[in-house]
């Protein structure tokens, strides 16, 4: 069913000498198909497809994008359980995972599509000219949101199918009218084949030009980088590591013309749970966090990594309890041996600093690929002098950190990188006073949960996913939820533009019946 | 009246050794005033202050904030002649371009205040739980836009009022919410400090923190430099040189955190007139360009530098006729012997160019300062194949490109580098038959004109002023309307937040009466 190759617009190509194999981490074991990764020509092949294809891709309806991305969700839906198989036996994550992470990413393509059909997202905004006025007349301006041009998705580990392939960047740039060139995750290189499959026989299936989408496979850097690279290369979606979503950052800012990247990078996510919290209900909480530092073997962004609070009896039952829990846990399996590999590492790091107690480091044996949740907690005062404290590692992992007292619990927070979440555990009314702990929290993420969990991405319009560097290179954006597509797309403007050659989202007579802002005010009115 | 010193918040200070003169242009003579430019441990001062202010200040309602605004507008007219007069010393434009372009800055001031006062446009997002769905019960979310923090605006040179010290940039972030710190353009320091000034009173009339604003000023690169660096600094506004943004973006980019820089810099602004335009009226397209090329001394950001016909009698009898015109047009006084030293140079580099012809080269004898206007023509061919063509020669120069067929002039086109603007003279339906060359030209542009000039910047909400790199940094921001707020904004989420500690924006009632998104429908009822 796959072929390990390169889908260079709907033509698969595989003239490289360089192959690699995925890996199942629970087996262990290598799996079988050889992948061939793209060549420059490939590379440049593909660009030049998704450059051309722009042009007639743009001019293509709302109506007809959103039937190409409702048409990718059925093909997905058509591959069945060759694809879950294929997920599975790439990821080593369970079958219910495969196939709620599969929900997902089709409830995301036809979120997009639905936006695309009822079409206000472009923002039209309406100014009628004044030929009168004095001194000058004042023009007829009207503008709309147009897509940036080709973009790379660069595909991630941790979700397979909803932040890879056709996961939310694609389905964004593909729904602003961007053609999509995707570095497959090398990790899950079948599973990347599979759903591009898809995607190109959707695009066939609903008259798409060829080069509206591409597969690239890649082991190394070298492909990412040439595409971020290349000239036609308008803008960049990342989900990943810090290290690699800067790589990509720098390498856009340096180019000639430097393009957009949205990293959405990597998170510890802070907890802060106030004292008569702790006090009431540490041993329920503990049950709660336990569960969310280890569900998905910690490999989501927004795993909480540390917890915060004020010293005192409650904080002590909390991470005896916490710890009590977390041990009671099952471990499960990590993506691939380079994972566990550097969770196990960064893990030892984390342990091996001078003044950190550890409080739980599950010991029983494990299968191999297997990850040994942990929590260690730390005074705060040798938290706030060691920043290298303030590090992710990926994985079941979780650090306690506690504080002399609010003043000190403020400070912490105000000296954190950016964070896609904060979360505050409260009793009633207890929140009220500590205003400025709030508000320290509130300026360093991107959004902030009451009496809740950080794991579990809603997607819907309210949600942001992005934060302050590092959680995301562009705070201004999110990543999850239809308004991740403003990543994609410039406002432009027609001045004294003639009606008949207006986009019919500018038309007087406003023939897709969205709604407007003409001369300050909201309409669905014709003009 | 002015002191040459710095506000480092509402504190003047001049501790610094450096000091410099603004210069007039018009009486060729250094102005008397020393400015002293600001040292590092002020510029840190106002650093620390800006941060200190973004906490309080971020909490003042839409209203207050709205008052602070327009009380800046207040006190600028209240500086009344001696601030025009302190203008046209500084800047050698004359009296009726310093008020309008006061009345331009004032009216920007003022339309902020209202988009602050009715509230909607911090895009307050809704989506409210469902505590019974499957698998998974679904959270409150609520979004709305929250200021970045300490923003830096760079003052430009030709824009003594609109783009610098009050200018569009500094009340785009004060109506997000962010403190501003101005670099003060050494070209209009004392304008500066009387704008500075008055900025200073209204937040001390309005009851602002001290730090919302700091004036610094600066004859180098230094102070900008140190700036940009900071840490505690976390958004930049540029209106100047593609060299000037460009070091300034590099910076922010380099930085442990980079941060978000807004840079509008140069254009050549692409004309293209359709042939049966030129057929039907030459003459009349040339009198409106020669106008258009030359006023303000060229010395505007959406100054035609670059004209594009079909060869033929027309485009022949055109370049004829802009040149005449334009030779019948007065010189004027450009801003600074710098700019009039570097466009005589720029303009003597380009007429150098090999298989150019000059047209017109006013050659009279003028008052030193004053700028001698220029016309070039040059075949298709050659433009095509010599990149540096498409260099801005900043001043009242344009090149007249003649392209062998419409080929030529699509291809020409799609390799120009990124616009501010482009503009179609066409007859009746003439447009139609080149819309290849139409689709050509809005890739590269952020506005797009037909049958008018791009000189005049409309400020309303539909007017894009920015455009694909270098252009501006960022396509997908505006530098002028009030959608330019956008820049100094992140979106951000509470998730299940107590709704006694929401935001108004926020909260279930409405309080503010705003429309909002609430799950996808747009309304101002209230939850």
């Amino acid at each position: 069913m796959i072929t390990g190759k390169n889908y260079i617009g709907n033509r698969l190509a595989g003239k490289g000498s360089k192959t690699y194999k995925t890996f199942n981490p629970k087996l262990n074991i290598e799996n079988d198909q050889n992948f061939v990764e793209a060549t420059t020509e490939e590379i440049n092949e593909a660009v030049f497809l998704a450059s051309d294809a722009y042009i007639t891709y743009n001019q293509k309806s709302g109506t007809e994008k959103a039937m190409f991305l409702k048409s990718i969700a059925d093909e997905i839906l058509a591959l069945d359980d060759a694809l879950i198989q294929m997920y599975c036996t790439e990821s080593g994550l369970p079958d219910g995972r495969a196939k709620g992470e599969r929900g997902r990413t089709i409830g995301q393509l036809n979120a997009f599509a639905a936006l695309l059909e009822e079409g206000s997202w472009v923002d039209a905004t309406i100014d009628t000219a004044e030929p009168d006025r004095t001194p000058a007349p004042k023009p007829d301006l009207r503008k709309m949101l147009v897509p940036l041009g080709p973009t790379v998705v660069f595909g991630a580990s941790n979700f397979p199918f909803a932040f890879s392939t056709a996961g939310g960047d694609t389905a964004a740039a593909l729904a602003a009218g961007c053609p999509v060139i995707v570095k497959s995750h090398p990790m899950h290189a079948g599973t990347g084949e599979m759903v591009a499959s898809a995607v190109i026989k959707a695009a066939e299936k609903t008259g798409m030009p060829n080069g509206v989408f591409s597969n690239l496979n890649s082991s190394g850097i070298e492909v990412g980088v040439q595409l971020v690279k290349h000239p036609q290369v308008k803008a960049v979606g990342f989900t990943g590591s810090i290290k690699g979503g800067r790589a990509l950052f720098d390498l856009a800012a340096q180019r000639e013309e430097p393009i957009p990247v949205f990293a959405e990078m990597g998170s510890i996510n802070p907890v802060v749970i106030l004292p008569k919290a702790l006090d009431n209900r540490a041993e329920e909480l503990a049950k709660t966090y336990a569960n969310s530092i280890t569900v998905g073997s910690g490999q989501f962004c927004t795993n909480p990594g540390l917890l915060l609070g004020i010293k005192g009896a409650g904080l002590t039952q909390f991470i005896q309890s916490l710890s009590d829990e977390i041990i009671k846990v099952e471990p499960s399996c990590m993506l691939h041996p380079n994972i566990i590999g550097a969770y196990e590492k960064n893990k030892r790091k984390a342990l091996d600093q001078s003044g950190l107690k550890v409080t739980a480091d599950y010991s029983a044996e494990v299968d191999t690929n297997y990850a040994r949740q942990a929590i260690v907690t730390v005074d705060g005062k040798i938290f706030a002098e060691n920043s290298r404290l303030h590090q992710e590692v990926f994985g079941p992992f979780s650090m306690v950190v506690q504080c002399e007292d609010a003043n000190q619990l403020q400070s912490i927070i105000s000296n954190l990188e950016g964070q896609l979440t904060g979360t505050i555990i409260s009793d009633e009314n207890e929140i009220s006073n500590y205003s400025m702990v709030v508000a320290a929290l509130q300026n360093r993420v991107g959004r902030i949960i009451f009496n809740g969990v950080p794991t579990g991405v809603e997607v819907c319009p309210a949600m942001q996913h992005g934060g302050p560097y590092p959680a995301s290179t562009d705070s201004r954006f999110t990543a999850v939820g239809t308004q991740s597509i403003k990543r994609w797309v410039r406002p432009f403007s027609f001045q004294d533009w003639p009606d008949n050659l207006l986009p019919n989202e500018l038309k007087n007579s406003n023939p897709l019946e969205i709604m407007r802002s003409v001369n300050n005010q909201q309409t669905k009115d014709a003009i």
